[in-house]
């Protein structure tokens, strides 16, 4: 019998595709950026368009090939939303330099990837100067966010681009620290970018871009993500019962743009035409609470820590703010404590928890309800089942992993969380392959532990590193700190595993006290009894000025370890 | 500086995963179908998991190898939808044979496509019967739909078995027409289905399925869908500004199973874990309307003639049915008509247009509504934008291609309308890949003809060949439909180009009024001139019994215009 082939098109996934989309079908859709002086800057997708493929062909003419890094250090707008666009369409691989690390560790990540260009705000160029010397980029483009003029670009910049097309390399191209880097001025060179821009040729799986994971548990690792990886995670996340993207959505990302692509959102939403509005630096809640009266977002997303002085800042001045109707909020980066869900309920707003790492593109699952379960629980057991994980993407493969194999979906078995998927790592830059990371039939060992239900709802009961191990039995810092937060006087609190003589480690409690509340360990531990059981309860309970916090915002348990390491139990 | 590359796992796409996923994810949807008694049969997610499964295990018992063809004459209902996934879970590709063409035809096309074996309804086996000498099959399996035993297939299918476990050939493989195939029971067959099934090892650009164009304006060709573009398609066609489909959706197709595989749903409905409703072979007016009352759908799916007929069955019978509220209808393989849709509006029904074929696996575009038309736009306005072919998905490029080069996106300028992408055929089974069809530049040419208006939405003018061209002008067949069709005695109506002595062609309208409806040429005319110019008014009108239709339920207008090729223009 004859064979038989596909006759579908040869046509590789491509950014680029979703770029073109975007200009051509949603001319009209609004891009809003609020600058350093928290005034508005508006742009269409007409501008984001033009302005975007203007990068690209600059981008080349400075030099660009095929592969390069381009590195990010900027707040969330719409010139670094052109640069997730525009970096790929030249060829190259846009990074994202995480602005919250220590200068050290931002100058080795941006040696690590072999960073050539950098891309950033003026108003972080203090904070480039401050690692400059340990990574030597060949350029340093200045997107004067803040309006500051550009010291000395004007001679430098056509200097450069007199080298480029020369074929020469530009001054200093050979390293060594001697020299600063001539800076560019962002518009400038978008302005006298060539206008005949041909997108660089390319494959499905060649780079676009590349994250480093946040390093609390070791040296910061490489994820480069591909046009097809990108391209399938922007499908993905969008469906109606993840995040439901669509044209009609403004979508407020207050996830950092350099935390895992701001969770990949922005390349989905430009692929359906939605309103962006991004906050640039101002991230404070009343901050953000003014941008939601000015620009109502239907869509916003960020880690819990960042909704719940959002909330706490809202309910401290009533009247003052009102959150949007109908608002959605995607949470994820850490547990999503129940009392958030049923805080942010009274006012109306739905909270999506999802899981996910750079790792993972980084939607792994997000909470949705099944119509099976509706008008089946109670309240209580639906907001139980809303601090869940959620439900894998239909491309996203799981499976539990226990020390005997894979547990059963019982919703009781833990084990660590495995997954499997085409915009999944399956290694890292310029690592070893064989890194721990990763077994050795495929799967991406997360080190999150969790259980799923028969119904496919994941539960994360702690981070591996996170479980208070008492005597032969696991305790779940994640449980413990949700039934603390719930206290009507607990701002915060954060359990951590101490070594014990007697039961290896034992859990004690940090807490951050609402300002002017009384609140006391009895009183706390009577509140926490009737859910635990009793070797499960918190053997200290510590109050703190605040829980230290990792550059993404989640809290770092790290640091609070370290604090107590000497600790004694009474 | 070092290369870079993607650190993403090379997955490939697959149709097995989203079959893994609906089975792990979405244990307890259901799978509702009509029986040819009309009783309802209930399945879980669960049971097609495991059926299907089975079916796999079974046909690779049965010999199945990879790459082979199973055809399919089938109702829509469960069975059908386990061969959507089971076949190609074997590594078979599973083709749909066209119910509603001519035996001949039928056989025709099995024989080109090569296909090995056919799954067949039981009340389906007299048509089986008619074309069964054009193309032998291997082997038969029989779906007992209707419930009539199956005549000697226990001896058949326990001889097949053994031989197969046995690595002989079977008796009569040989082929030539001698003999009949043995008969198998679908249900027995997955009853003794091997229990360790694993999936065929497979490449995402391997086949999965295939299906017949329908032929009207020539010989079928046979488009090849893959893995990839199956998993493509259905994650766009999700997306919540195209067909928004969730897991809270109950989905009635309508489009048979063997037109473009119902519309590539099935597969999408299935990946979401949504409930299906399937009517099996009872698709009256009535029938449809008596189940949308016993099984609420949330959306439905099918060409125009069928909802025409359905909303003037619902309007002549006020009170018997409701129908659902807040049902979409999801409408296309042929322009709807305004009038339609707001005759559903009236009801509450909102129906959306799409555009595709075959060869576009098969939605091209789909109408939805952009937020700054909101309020924007009268009712009329509003009406004309909704009779448009809508936005391509973000996958889909177009390009409108005239005379002289593409067209501007000015909504005036029309031309060829040509496609590219990775869910669009690229070429034909078994075809010389210069057929005319596909441009040297790697677009498919649709032989329609369209506009793109500068927000991006498409309006189909015609088909090419249904273009009346008259004098040195191009008239719209489907514009002078629509508007007749709007009239309230008309019934259904179709234009046709008729050859003329002066003018080269002339349109020569083919009318059916409303049962009882008096309506004469003169005052449809009337009724017609405001809309139009003069010379693009039809010359005559005929009145006719009714419009003849293709295999797919569209108008047929080659039968048309066969009927009036010696019309005399008065």
């Amino acid at each position: 019998m004859e064979t038989i082939r596909s006759t579908m098109m040869p046509v590789p996934l491509s950014l680029n595709r979703l770029l073109e989309h975007a200009g051509r079908q949603f001319p009209q859709s609004e891009v809003v950026s609020r600058l350093p002086d928290k005034s508005l800057r508006r742009h269409t997708y007409s501008d984001l368009y033009r302005r975007t493929r203007a990068l690209a062909a600059a981008l080349r003419q400075l030099g660009l090939r095929k592969g390069d890094r381009v590195a990010t250090l900027c707040w969330n707008h719409h010139a670094h939303l052109e640069c997730y666009f525009g970096i790929p369409a030249a060829g190259g691989v846009m990074h994202t330099l995480n602005l919250r690390l220590a200068p050290d560790d931002i100058g080795w990540i941006a040696h690590h990837a072999g960073d050539r260009f950098l891309v950033v705000d003026d108003i972080l160029l203090p904070l480039y100067r401050q690692f400059a010397t340990a990574h030597r980029f060949e350029r340093v483009i200045v997107f004067r966010f803040g309006g500051t003029p550009v010291a000395g670009e004007a001679a430098t910049t056509e200097a450069a681009a007199g080298e480029a097309a020369a074929g020469k390399p530009a001054a200093g191209r050979a390293a060594g620290a001697e020299a600063p880097p001539p800076f560019e001025d962002y518009e400038r060179l978008l302005a006298r970018a060539p206008a005949d821009f041909e997108y660089a040729a390319h494959d499905e799986n060649d780079p676009v871009a590349m994250c480093y994971t946040s390093g609390t548990t070791g040296k910061p690792k490489g994820v480069v993500y591909s046009h097809r990886s990108t391209v399938l995670h922007s499908l993905s996340c969008a469906l109606p019962d993840y995040v439901g993207l669509s044209c009609a959505d403004t979508v407020m990302p207050v996830t950092p743009m350099f935390h895992a692509n701001s969770w990949g959102i922005p390349y989905a939403a430009v692929m359906l035409g939605a309103k962006l509005v991004f906050p640039g630096p101002h991230l404070h809640p009343e901050d953000l609470l003014d941008l939601m009266q000015a620009e109502p977002p239907t869509l916003t997303l960020g880690v819990p820590t960042i909704w719940l002085a959002l909330i706490q800042a809202c309910e401290a001045d009533p009247g003052r703010w009102r959150l949007p109707a109908g608002m959605r909020s995607m949470v994820g980066g850490a547990a999503v404590p129940e009392s958030l869900i049923r805080q942010f309920a009274r006012h109306g707003i739905r909270i999506a928890q999802g899981w996910g790492m750079t790792e993972t593109s980084p939607m792994g699952s997000l909470f949705f309800e099944k119509p099976e379960l509706r008008g089946s629980l109670g309240e209580d057991e639906w907001f139980a089942r809303k601090a869940l994980a959620g439900i894998p993407g239909p491309l996203v493969e799981v499976r539990i992993m226990g020390e005997d194999g894979p547990c059963a979906w019982n919703g009781r078995d833990v084990g660590e969380l495995q997954v499997r998927g085409p915009f999944i790592a399956g290694s890292y830059h310029g690592e070893d392959p064989d890194s721990g990371k990763f077994t050795g039939d495929g799967w991406l060992r997360t080190g999150d532990v969790a259980a799923i239900d028969p119904q496919g709802y994941i539960r994360i009961a702690d981070r591996t590193k996170d479980l208070i191990k008492s005597g032969g039995e696991w305790i779940s810092s994640v449980e413990l700190e949700n039934a603390i937060m719930a206290h009507p006087a607990v701002a915060e609190a954060a359990v951590i595993a101490v070594p014990h003589p007697k039961w290896l480690e034992r859990p004690l409690a940090c807490v951050v006290r609402k300002p002017g509340a009384a609140l006391e360990a009895d009183e706390l531990l009577r509140f926490l009894a009737p859910g635990f059981a009793r070797w499960q309860l918190p053997d200290a309970i510590e109050f703190i000025e605040a829980v230290p916090r990792t550059s993404t915002g989640k809290f770092w348990k790290a640091k609070l370890r370290e604090r107590y390491a000497g600790w004694e139990w009474p």
